[in-house]
């Protein structure tokens, strides 16, 4: 774990400073919505989603057999970003592992409890878990919105 | 370029109707902050960036040489995504395609001038443009924010 003290770097964002583990899941618990960054044959694609933190792992819920977890049986490696934006500054996690489809049904009864947006129950689901190898956040100091009317 | 009229469906994250794609570019126009997935050896990593749209690309600077110009070039296949949420809505661009670097001079200079955040002058950096293969938008009707306090 690195130490809460932040270092200052810099980045294609302007001068940047690191986050603490601890800062990124503060945020990631803080936040419910994210994108998930996978690989389809070959080439990244990338979809927003819901998540749930569980015990320092990354839950979210998919349709059951859709490209997404076919995709994710190819190849499990993915990365997850969430955001926290103010009118100055912006940190982002982005958090990376592997991700691996929940077939325990005790687990699949427990996270059916989980806070996760409300699920349309005619429709199949399935749980994703993600276990992460690093987790990285950053705080852009002095991020600015663009003005689009200059 | 699909019709304006949006079409309900259904996702992971409840009721989703799709963007057209002028909407979709509408988004993209007045974000400039997003997510780059990019491949780094067989694996998806995730960055947040500041873009430009220009005519339909999507530009973007990064310091000269680093590690993720090092991963454009093995595999150019990129994926961006911008998103605009409100307390009950998300709506998410997801745009595919291919990065290149700019290395026209002329380019360079006219790229100078657009409207991205502010550099460090000392550091030498590079622009990267995305040529969109595809983008596509959804607008999650009934996203709800997660009350972590339950």
């Amino acid at each position: 774990m690195r130490d809460e003290t932040e270092i200052e770097s810099w980045s294609a964002q302007g001068p940047v400073t690191e986050l603490s583990d601890e800062h990124c899941w503060q945020l990631l618990d803080a936040e419910s919505f994210g994108r998930l960054a996978i690989d389809h044959q070959g080439r990244p694609d990338l979809f927003p989603i819901d998540f749930h933190v569980d015990a320092r792992t990354i839950v979210f819920r998919t349709a059951e057999g859709n490209t997404k977890v076919r995709d994710l049986q190819a190849n499990p490696y993915v990365a997850l970003e969430a955001d926290e934006r103010s009118a100055t500054t912006a940190k982002s996690v982005v958090l990376r592992g592997r991700a691996e489809i929940v077939t325990d049904d005790d687990e699949i009864a427990r996270l059916d409890r989980v806070p996760l947006p409300p699920w349309i129950p005619s429709r199949p689901y399935t749980y994703v878990r993600i276990t992460p190898a690093s987790v990285r956040g950053r705080s852009f100091v002095h991020h600015l919105r663009v003005d689009r009317g200059a």
